[in-house]
């Protein structure tokens, strides 16, 4: 199969990582980079180790194509580590895990003053979003993910959200309700220590990783499970104990996200396959999450039912 | 100093453990046992190695006097643990964890179908406040202990609490808003595998345990702490990485804490001393907030405020 080619919108420093993943990728080519500064794409292809037959343009729009039968990922990187796919397994395993009782999700980090005055993510004209929808988009996906995907009945901002002077969210938390009586957490956060928490537990197991969106290593990542727990005579221990695991992987998380972006692309066009549904189904059941922690927060800490 | 005595009322399970523990204090003695029944006070005077010259009642009264000036503690094991004197030496330093951000913490256990029908705890007339006053409190006490036992403003549970047909708590969730801002949460349960996790996220530093109201080993226990986390180039991993720490004890926790309790009741009983003030003033804070978190579910999940 002919190598898939990417083109890339804009020099953001997240566009060098996926750059290289998608350099890293077996199946994909960096074929064409666009910012609204000519000199800026070139300068961003040349630093990229884009190839001299790349196409370099002074816009978005020369990059784009837009038709029918694409296929839509959004750029959620640990969701193609392996470490998920085990883990997802562990969540499946109803004699390991059981049925899912409650999620906290947590994923803060501490920015400095430039970024408090001048990152897109704090402009109110700009990613408006804030904190939520940056880091707070990840915990709702992590939450999503252990929930397979099934959207909780209400969503609730806890009181307590920090706001800037133009009404961006530089931290919050919120609580989810789904309909069978499971809940979730998640805390959120641009003014705090770099942290990246999901715990999940279940009725006979608990699962839990502390470096959900990027692992501390790129060629392993680790979990905890631990399953029947309990405690040794008179209390003074654990029998069972928790247990660590760790997944290597040949490819960092990004390269094999474009990697599967890439075998899926491929499917469509050089074998008439249909696009995978579920990736804009993820993306859209987290937006709608999203979304109804906002209204949450805008309401005055009103609970917002969640409506597919 | 002459050994302080020990009277035991009731013959719980978890009273054998701390008669193992006073048993197992340099400074304490195994004194007086109380049951409703002579013969169940026999019994477990017996099987939990009281020396021969323990009194064996056939009632609670009779080893109970009442005067003032006595020392007031609530057997929370875990805050005698020489770990938990560490962490709290991480938290306040400014330079390693700064500023307190958020908190959250979990304590479940899966109870069988005869705890459900016939433990205390889950019966209206006997423990009421069910997985709020057994584990739920735990987890506002961890709370309250890396908030350095300042009140939260308000308090708010979480809607989802599950209930039994007497309207006793089998599981539930809160919230918590401190004045500056500061944030917490919890759940609680009886209906999912036993976990114990306290997460708290400052500006510089992270501090995480999973094990803390029993440690996983009764001579040893360890926590996690990250300071100023940040990504490699790329963000291909962590740099620097959270780190473990290990802190040994001789003794196990309910020993310690029994030393501790005789160690100050001798002060008082041999040098004049008068009672330790914080540690009824713990037991009373945390009460306040499980009393507001009940406050809250009894009035459909509205914010309630805490006052001293």
């Amino acid at each position: 199969m002919a190598p898939i080619n990417f083109g890339i919108l804009g020099c953001a420093f997240i566009a060098g990582k996926v750059s290289r993943a998608i350099t890293l990728s077996p199946n994909s080519t960096l074929y064409a980079i666009g910012s609204r500064s000519y000199e800026k794409a070139a300068k961003f292809a040349k630093d990229n180790g884009f190839p001299d037959s790349a196409k370099i343009y002074g816009s978005y729009d020369a990059v784009l194509m837009t038709r029918s039968g694409v296929q839509i990922m959004d750029a959620t990187m640990w969701m193609h580590h392996p470490r998920t796919a085990k883990m997802k397994e562990f969540l499946l395993d109803s004699s390991l895990f059981g049925e899912l009782k409650s999620v906290h999700s947590c994923f803060t980090f501490a920015v400095d003053k430039n970024f408090l005055e001048n990152d897109i993510r704090v402009k109110p004209d700009l990613d408006a979003l804030g904190a939520l929808g940056d880091v707070g988009w990840y915990c709702i996906r992590s939450i999503l993910w252990a929930a397979d995907f099934e959207l909780p009945k209400s969503v609730l901002a806890l009181r307590g959200a920090v706001l800037n002077s133009a009404g961006v969210i530089l931290a919050c938390s919120a609580s989810m309700q789904w309909e069978d009586g499971k809940t979730a957490t998640f805390h959120c956060s641009f003014l705090a220590n770099l942290t990246m928490d999901v715990s999940v537990v279940g009725t006979n197991g608990t699962l839990r990783f502390h470096d959900f969106v990027v692992p501390f290593e790129e060629n392993k990542a680790s979990f905890l499970t631990a399953v029947k727990s309990g405690f040794t005579e008179l209390v003074t221990g654990w029998e069972p104990k928790p247990s660590e695991h760790t997944v290597s992987t040949d490819l960092p998380q990004e390269a094999l996200m474009v990697s599967e972006f890439s075998r899926l692309v491929g499917s469509i066009k050089f074998d008439g396959a249909k696009p995978e549904k579920k990736w804009p189904t993820f993306s859209r059941k987290t937006q709608l999450v999203v979304d109804a922690v906002k209204t949450s927060i805008d309401r005055g800490y009103e609970v917002v039912e969640v409506s597919s």
